[in-house]
């Protein structure tokens, strides 16, 4: 099988267990959810990207891409390798990996593309190291990915697909992630098939906000965490309003006012967009739901002529898995 | 008795039921809680505020203070009278009230003075009214008193007030409040005996806040909010962090940061500005250490030469509640 074609029996007798190698699932997540920029993010159940990772006697890591992406190769560029090779900082006995990696996730969906290759690489080393970091340190780690991928050591997507479920994001420095109980969600995305660059859509942020607008936010965040651990849909509904960042990113996606209106109208508790665009995503309470909401998005974008893509999932509570291990 | 020496029993024959008196308590409360401005507050059980209300015959409020702090007995200029003249406009069939105030919350101390004046006006008044009225209702009424006290209508501390516990006011346009559950928590309260006046708190503040800061500011309630409601008490202490209002309204506060550092020092979970000062409150897990926290205070105000009161108690449940009643 593929996964025997790349590993690399002959390791150094010097790691003893440090061998084999292992195949994982890595989410993809929802960062931002509307008023929670920057510090809440949430894993979804589809789509997944797949990875296999082998300890290697070569120094650094060797990236085999088994998917039409044509994303790089060098390890310093691209976001599995830069996670990895911050982790081997940290790992002096391990010389290096070689990683097998097959996207499902399209790179600049806004449905955290590079984060599930970053947390899953990292997650998939520590499982080959027997779990000897914390999730936290994955976390760390694999900023360094997101570094690659926007230029910005954010967390808002690596922290829930490591953790699973809803977590918010309340320090980077130092990193501080608390899982946030969450009642059962329906989420349905649509990725209009346009680019919008992070970094693009972090440029034509104001740096400054008015308070009012802030304290409006506050408001919302601490009303939609309080909605998620007292699982209430309304409160939840109603907190899902952004002042500050949708009024502006949201002219970067064409369509969002209309699917944001026409999604709410047929059920959605709220939603708006994923990460920074161009996806756009909406909560419903249950699955008959979130399945209307996606023939809504479906109707806007075939109305406008904009290519689409949609997926109908849910939270995913366990964040990065195991599928395959050959210790 | 004090209460039947005002109690009018002439009242109008159409009034059926609507009569008799009340007599009420009504918390002190702690609003903009660190990262919370503007949106959090809890009661606290001591002090209180203690009224009786009675329907009147006359036209409007009368207002009797029975206590030492001179405030304004014309209604349209006094708290309590703002906010029975608000709850007055909707109720046709009731002509006017008299009050008799006795509080024990010092005016302009920051622990929300007014608004258990207006609270308990507009909760005793319900209570005569066989409670016609929803809590958002009375605290749309008790609104009117703040706004005559700072000039601004806000809910900080009137949803506090009425609701009891922690409280989050995520709208006022719309009243939206939602009661935070929360563990056990010990608060003492500092109020050094100068004057900070609301409005000039409010005035020097920034209309401008940097991105940066107010992302961190809703990471910080957020996670507040969590650590409120899983118990989680390290977290509480670990986002109660101010990096907006704190460092500019601090200054107008002697003693400030020795205060709060030597109270943190000293077991405190952590804690800020009470409202909009002068008064500093603290949270801790339990009352030995609430009562350690009160003396460091002592001792920082006894050392700088400024005079203050304290208060060690704990987050009151309840909210405005009845003591008599003669109906």
């Amino acid at each position: 099988m593929l996964l025997k074609k790349y590993y690399d029996a002959s390791v150094s007798p010097l790691m003893g267990e440090l061998e084999g190698a292992v195949t994982i699932m890595s989410p993809a997540t929802v960062a931002n959810v509307v008023c929670g920029f920057d510090v809440l993010g949430f894993a979804i159940n589809n789509p997944n990207d797949e990875l296999t990772l082998s300890i290697s006697n070569k120094v650094g890591v060797e990236i085999i891409n088994e998917d039409d992406f044509n994303l790089p190769t060098k390890a310093e560029d691209n976001v599995c390798g830069a996670a990895l090779l911050a982790l081997l900082g940290e790992t002096p006995e391990i010389k290096g990996f070689t990683l097998i990696s097959k996207k499902h996730i399209k790179p600049g969906s806004g449905i955290g593309s590079s984060a599930a290759s970053a947390a899953g690489a990292v997650f998939a080393a520590n499982e080959l190291l027997n779990k000897r970091f914390t999730k936290q340190d994955l976390v760390r780690f694999a900023m360094n990915g997101e570094k690659v991928a926007s230029g910005v050591k954010h967390a808002d997507n690596i922290a829930p697909a490591i953790y699973g479920g809803v977590t918010l994001i309340r320090s980077i420095h130092p990193i501080d992630i608390i899982k946030v109980n969450a009642p059962e969600l329906h989420v349905t995305v649509v990725h209009p098939q346009i680019e919008v660059r992070t970094a693009d859509a972090r440029q034509i942020l104001k740096q400054n906000v008015l308070l009012k607008d802030a304290i409006k936010q506050w408001g919302n965040i601490a009303g939609l965490v309080a909605g998620f651990i007292h699982h209430d849909y309304d409160l939840i509904g109603r907190s899902l309003e952004d002042v500050i960042i949708e009024p502006v990113r949201s002219i970067l996606i064409p369509g969002f006012d209309e699917v944001k209106t026409k999604c709410k109208e047929a059920g959605a508790l709220g939603g708006g967009i994923s990460g920074s665009g161009p996806s756009i995503f909406m909560l419903s309470r249950n699955a008959a739901t979130a399945s209307i909401v996606e023939n809504v998005m479906k109707e806007v974008y075939n109305k406008i002529g904009v290519d689409f893509q949609t997926h109908v999932t849910t939270i995913n509570q366990e964040g990065c898995k195991v599928v395959n291990s050959e210790k």
